[in-house]
């Protein structure tokens, strides 16, 4: 069954490989949420079945668990109710975790792939409930938690497998090695060699509320396809992704023959602080981790028996020079700002402008003109309330809200949020972004990630200082995302150097349809692990090749 | 000038991706010091190389360094009085370190490699200085310093190179990224992408006595080819090698235009507390260790702001359960232990076997007669003096001698180690391994690692219980080596699957010409990073992949 696993994704597995090494485009799962491509009932049926969750107790079994929880709730304004096993006796989740490993080892990397990618189509089998669900966590729009949320999630996924496909096999399963005798007519050495791939151990992926699935798979498939066991701890704010997700994984880990505990669900209080217990477990040696820094932070320094693999938050920047077309790059920042209601760790952040303003195809425009430009583009594109809600989504905590309210004391206020009423969830909080004007000297504010839909216009002397801070502060306090608008050459070679010195991912005069915040599976790397803000990346070599190791053993052959 | 040294090396480099990828044999660096191979007076020139070096101040310009130190003594018996630039401003070294970084970042992986691989041949140019240097420096004898120190380590640098190649080259320098429009008609959105290869700051290289090149060059080589700055910490018995090869790298860097302080040699006073001092700075962002646990685990722990390969201690071991030919056994066994006087990380210690003794093709051998027939081994191979001398080599140091000294008392002394006089060099201090009997209840003596010419054979009750000590030894305390003799496929298969659990390297019944404690570049993995005693291999994709990131910058195409 397992190599029939393999068989039958074989084709796309080739694919999701051949795209992630000429980073062309590709993708295995489709992102658009229409009838035409999932069918008339597919939307329906989904959402039928996220609601089929609410309030009921959640069919997981965690081994070592104690009594439930249930702590979510939709920033749509309503409590999911949905109960979960609570984990509490961590020496029986890690035995139980353990179990089943030595068969998963065992069964190589063909048949783990082909268990991988099944799991992966049965969750793609079920995108719609996986959309409702995170919707109804994260606060996204619809739409956008199908494709970031579904579709981009489950190519992240696959390119993490295919990834660790590749360097799982890199090194032969048998080879023989025949050393030549030092003279003439010797006899020479000659040894048959075996070559298997182990685990590390049990791998933890501690998951976040903004993308549940986006955030979490690739490290869970990561790991897993290694031979690892994983521990799935949810954020307490978005469970019901992660608690599908693991009912996936273990459906299929048992129709194949193996222990479904191989993948569990920990859910807690948030009370109970369970990831840094479970983090500096010894069994644990693969820590995956989406979140705030200073967590993350201490994973990196307190988890030394675990490889960890964060991703934390930075100050994403956008250096304004010139543009070619002023509305078009006034409506492609917009649409980054609003995406989400900024609550992405690519949104940008800081846009650094010269105080005398930058050249565009309708003339000289000063800061305060481009702040306008992208208030009138927020207008086109918020201002009717129905329409609106579809791209922003929900304020996910009170903190975005809080820090959202905070911003006008800190400069001038260019662009006032406002509220909107989202027309069918009329309690959730929906706010359009707000663009904040500073100058260079306002470092402290600028200089710390203001999560949410906060823009920082930032003025300086000439466009060498705006690169100038963009660099030092990349370096020091870490970003996912840059952008340059110029139309110089010379600028943007001066901006593509910053940019590797600050080890930041840089985007070039978008107009169009690609946004900052956006990056595709197979083609664009997500995140450095040359900055502050993340240790990794998803998806290069470094991402998988620790995740096992190679155990050889040999003897001689005639 | 750096293209050229690309195409110079290409095929070279080429054979050792080949390898590495098939695990077949290949070297590029004869491992023979035969007049034939070298020509009849390289020897000679060497040596003279190496003796010009003594007493003499060492031309090495380290940024930073403050007077000098001159620490090494030769376990021949002599010290070698070389001066070496003692660093002392670590700002200072830092900042030059680093100063050179970013035009050999923007140079790129061709002209990395193709210095790289310079480097290794003007080392090869060198190998007789090394080998000279090595022997007096670890105590290794000549063929051995010249094989191990010099073509092997050769061979190791350019499978490090070769790995790192593959890795950086995995992703394109450009590719371009067009996805279909979501609707018949539509414009594909359209990007050229371009992924540069950016180094992770500052390599810091610690080194060790008993392997100053092979264990070094390694993580040296893999640091510096793509793209960081590299800071050599030789160990203060062991400078000159290191000096040798620090020197060959700026001579090649200078050549080709680089900045030489890309390598830089940080000799100390062993009261310098040198290593613990760089290996926190900021700046350093990747650690290559090989040496003692405490050291090896205090890194591990605390510098955290530093990717870490440590090489530490384990206690390797050898199952024996029954053989088809005892006298080859027995000698194969016996050269492992003798071999550098036991004073490898990979030399073989514990000896399991049944107390009821072990079936051969001579009889059934009761643990007596086993210690017995390595013992004879012993005398066969190392009862000339003139001739024990080129196998043994010197006692490194007075710590190995005092556990030599005290192993008596732990246990029943089978062998007896002897006093052996070097016929040229009557000052160094030469003794053959001693074998102790234990039983399985003896777990505090046989579970440390007992560095030196100390084997012990441990009687169980049987060979399960020989397979199951030998598996939770391991896990606890580490190994670098596993060997088994049986002529049972399911007393090899149960000890093959102990090995994986382990996370240990496992060589089967060998009889002849290939021993336990040796391994060959390009196809033998050195060390698995799977067990306490090593957290990293030689080589695998893990060793090179997080030495660098790729940064990659976007933007639209026609």
């Amino acid at each position: 069954m397992t190599s029939a696993y393999f068989d039958k994704h074989r084709e796309k597995l080739d694919a999701a490989v051949a795209a992630s090494a000429s980073r062309e485009y590709y993708s295995a799962y489709d992102e658009s949420p229409s009838p035409r491509v999932y069918g008339e009932t597919a939307a329906g049926e989904g959402k039928a079945a996220f609601e089929a969750w609410l309030g009921q107790a959640f069919p997981s079994e965690t081994p070592g668990s104690d009594g439930t929880v249930s702590t979510e709730r939709s920033p749509f304004g309503f409590d999911l109710g949905v109960t979960y096993p609570r984990a509490r006796d961590v020496d029986a989740l890690m035995g139980a975790a353990r179990a089943g490993m030595k068969a998963w080892r065992d069964a190589g990397p063909e048949a783990r792939v082909g268990v991988s990618i099944e799991i992966l189509e049965r969750l793609h089998a079920r995108v719609f409930e996986l959309a409702n669900a995170v919707q109804h966590t994260s606060g996204q729009a619809f739409v956008m938690a199908f494709q970031a949320g579904g579709a981009h999630a489950l190519d992240r996924a696959l390119e993490a497998v295919a990834y660790a496909w590749v360097e799982m096999t890199r090194t032969p399963r048998t080879a023989v090695w025949e050393k030549p005798a030092p003279r003439p007519g010797g006899a020479p050495l000659k040894m048959e060699k075996t070559f298997t791939v182990v685990p590390r151990g049990v791998a933890l992926v501690i998951g976040c509320t903004t993308f549940p699935t986006w955030n979490s798979w690739p490290g869970l498939f990561a790991s897993l396809v290694t031979g690892n066991a994983v521990v799935v701890k949810p954020h307490p704010s978005a469970v019901l992704p992660l608690a599908i997700t693991v009912q996936a994984c273990k459906e299929v880990l048992a129709e194949a023959g193996f222990d479904p505990h191989l993948v569990t669900l920990a859910a807690e209080d948030p009370a109970d602080k369970l990831a840094s217990a479970l983090a500096l477990r010894p069994e644990v040696r693969l820590i995956d981790y989406t979140g705030g820094n200073a967590f993350g932070d201490w994973l990196e320094k307190n988890a030394s028996q675990a490889t960890v693999f964060t991703e934390k938050a930075g100050v994403n920047t956008v250096v304004i020079d010139s543009t070619s077309d002023f509305e078009a790059m006034c409506a492609n920042l917009a649409f980054s700002f609003a995406l989400y209601t900024g609550q992405m760790c690519t949104a940008p952040q800081n846009v650094y402008l010269p105080a005398a303003g930058v050249g565009t195809d309708e003339g000289t425009k000063t800061p305060a003109e481009v702040a306008a430009g992208i208030g009138a583009a927020f207008d086109r594109l918020l201002g009717d309330d129905a329409r609106a809600v579809e791209l922003l989504g929900g304020i996910v905590n009170d903190g975005v809200l809080s820090r959202l309210e905070q911003a006008g004391s800190r400069g001038e206020v260019y662009v006032a949020s406002r509220t909107v009423t989202h027309p069918a969830y009329p309690d959730a909080t929906v706010r359009t972004p707000t663009i904040i004007g500073l100058t260079a000297a306002d470092a402290e504010v600028y200089e710390t990630e203001c999560f949410g839909p906060v823009a920082y216009l930032i003025t300086t002397a000439d466009t060498a200082e705006s690169i100038s801070l963009f660099g030092s502060t990349v370096l020091a306090h870490g970003a996912m995302t840059a952008a340059v608008y110029s139309t110089s050459d010379e600028v943007v070679a001066g901006m593509r150097d910053a940019a590797l010195d600050a080890g930041v991912a840089l985007s070039e005069n978008l107009l169009g349809g690609v946004f900052v915040n956006q990056s595709a599976a197979y083609s664009d790397f997500h995140g450095t692990g040359a900055n502050p803000a993340a240790n990794a990346s998803y998806t290069d070599g470094a991402y998988v090749a620790s995740r096992f190791r190679i155990v050889q053993s040999r003897r001689h052959v005639d």
